[in-house]
């Protein structure tokens, strides 16, 4: 049986500050991304958030950013030398695993948010210092990477275990990286076509581009999105789609 | 032989900004209180104390504080739950262990900073929220404890291994407490008064109150600052009196 | 004809963290207590806020709270000196100003925000500290002050133009003084009778008490509610009482 | 007599650390660039910054920078609207205002800080989104800018007063732009030689370039720094081979 897991950032919120709607993306997604207190999230939405996957056996990783509560880590920071980088993913990824064993919960993947995760894509040092962070708190970390990018590279270098992530609303091009945010049509919206675009992908093990391209392409885990709710009613549609289509949705296992 | 530990905090820079000679106090202390955030101290920041702790030997502990970077963590906050002490703990804790693992070192021991401390000296609540925060991190690390305060029941009472705290330039009253900042001779300025102040107390293991009174109590480290070139000197000068005095200087021991 | 203003706090979101219905509650109230940054709000909602409040005809004033943006102004922050109180008073103003005047709009009161206002409701330093901020910046705001509190003698002294606030849902003691949130009953929830209460209030010019003591006060200004549905509802009831009631809700003008 | 304005770059410090030797340069500057919060500064350095320079009549200006305490405002931040940039520059204007009307002083001038500042320099959308900033708080504010930059053009369409500044420690290259800091040379160390360079410019209204030639320039002010004890003595080396060369070091005047 194919299976597949589904990935969601939470934890999202800040203080007295909410985003997106975590208690319903819990009974959708298999795996999540926990905001470590850089761009979101803080120690009390951690715990909650972890204690909320503990108790619906949901997977739980890091999600590190830049240090940019204000721009939620969306703005690329110039400038930060690899050490600086790979320091504040390990600082990070230590935050979550305190807050996780005393949840009772244990961190097993990793994955960079926002504009630390783009510049990485296309960035070979900060996609290498990325997999340096992870690897020198704990090499067994899953380093969950965009199908495609220099995100791949850098953990084959770090000989990290890895899971290739693929993106249910993005539009790819035929070279199989995603369609850039400013082109028209770079982000899908209709929940049907999404559903079933995504069927198709995880049983082919490929994705169609713009142009109609089948691109072969290894992917273990679909990122879904629950900031709005309309991205939560798309991300129930694929979740019951999937089943619909015979596809098991379940946590990711450490690969290779 | 008697044997000692001087502990001092460090890696109390921010980004651009640095405070205290740590490089000379690295060669004084036995034991660093490593900044880890909130009131103070960066992830390369906190990388490099850990770094220059383990090339001398020097063992290390996380210094938690309340999030208030601008008042350095001297401000008391009022209001916090005991959840939201003990998670703030538990996320320092973890992302100093972090930055140990990836420094080839280890966290051994936690001390509370500044206000968060001297508020849990005499609040049972907040007291009791930092022993948990430790305890749910790691029942191993070591809880640095003001000797007399309400830290040693809410240790005891989380069955943590402890250490006991005197300082060596603070004036304690009859009933084994500092004498409040508040008030004239609540710090010694003398660098050779506290060397003889500090000896004494050790080979008695009691500490000499303002009023002549012999309080016996028991001490495991004495608290030593590097915040200025005049703290330097009376750190230097201590070591080499207690030096002079037979009494050894070693990290502290795991207690019961 | 009786004259009321409604006065609400806005613009209180950061970043990409939104709170409230800033939208609806531009409708309800006639001014508003923008967020100035340090506790909630950034220039960019500022901007959008004033521009929102000039289209409306709506008065605005800055709301300055303490430096505290995970607690959201709410956790009181002891030690601060009357100096720093001043300072932080005197730049949240000047940052809305500025503002303002690029939005074609014009700050014309101050209310402190949440534990900066509880702390100077029963504490002369931080109450004239306050008023001395204010008075420091422009001596012609009005400073809006909670009935009752050290507020009141605070921007006496200072020579302040004031205006007396009174709460649309808030509990009172016999003395005049708020019931504590702590207690039971202290914050009232039917829209139906906090209408009719406030109604009755603003006709006698008087509060009733827990016990049903008639408090003669002066009242230029109800404090209303916009960050939750309800409260919004509650405000939006309350406002058509008044008007069922003969009385004009307007911004309030400059007092002795 | 020709007469030329040393600017300083002060109040760089934030809550209980220090930068720089403020108090030197307020004897060696004729206008400071105080720090205004966003990338250094607080409001009480803000206000003992501006006192100081009252008392010893130099000018003020707002130094505006990015949202970075932790990187000191030197990184780029990528992706930022025109609107952010003119409310956070607007906003930090504002705030200085408040704070020097409570010191009895007065903002005149405004001078972007770090990567803001190196930014803009190349980017047109930047430096006229500073402009507009200035310009929507205070069109009489003197907009300090880099001679030969984008902010030239930025400040003349917008019709804001404006000095020219040029840099004592910095090469130049053929062009008139400054020497990229990533080159060996960039920057002059030799307190002899820079006074000597700095003597000759203001002495010709030319710079000498690497190579050798002569560019033309209008140069309104002379940048210095304080952030170190060399320089601060290259700063009086500098201020005393002015006057020695019949050169008067006054505040900068507003120009057309």
């Amino acid at each position: 049986m194919t299976t597949i897991d589904l990935n969601c950032d939470l934890g999202e919120g800040f203080g007295a500050w909410e985003m997106g709607n975590d208690a319903a993306m819990l009974e959708l997604a298999t795996s999540v991304n926990v905001a470590c207190g850089f761009h979101a999230g803080d120690p009390d939405i951690m715990r909650r958030t972890v204690e909320l996957a503990k108790a619906r056996g949901v997977s739980i990783g890091a999600h590190p950013g830049y240090r940019d509560l204000h721009g939620f880590g969306r703005h690329p920071i110039v400038g930060l030398k690899a050490s600086e980088i790979e320091n504040l993913v390990a600082y990070q990824i230590g935050a979550l695993q305190a807050i996780a064993t005393a949840a009772g919960h244990k961190v097993t993947h990793v994955k960079a948010h926002g504009a630390l995760s783009n510049v990485a894509c296309e960035d070979d040092m900060t996609a290498k210092a990325i997999a340096a962070g992870i690897k020198a708190v704990d090499p067994s970390l899953i380093f969950v990477v965009l199908a495609n990018s220099k995100l791949v590279k850098a953990g084959e270098d770090a000989n990290l275990p890895m899971v290739h992530e693929v993106f249910a609303d993005r539009a790819y091009e035929d070279d199989g990286n995603l369609v850039s945010r400013k082109k028209p049509g770079a982000v899908l919206h209709d929940a049907k076509a999404i559903a079933d675009r995504v069927v198709r992908m995880v049983q082919d093990g490929a994705v169609v581009s713009v142009t109609g391209k089948v691109i072969k392409m290894r992917m273990d885990t679909v990122c879904i999105h629950g900031d709005t709710q309309g991205a939560v009613d798309i991300a129930r549609n694929l979740r019951q789609a999937l089943k619909d289509a015979g596809i098991a949705v379940a946590p990711f296992k450490r690969a290779a």
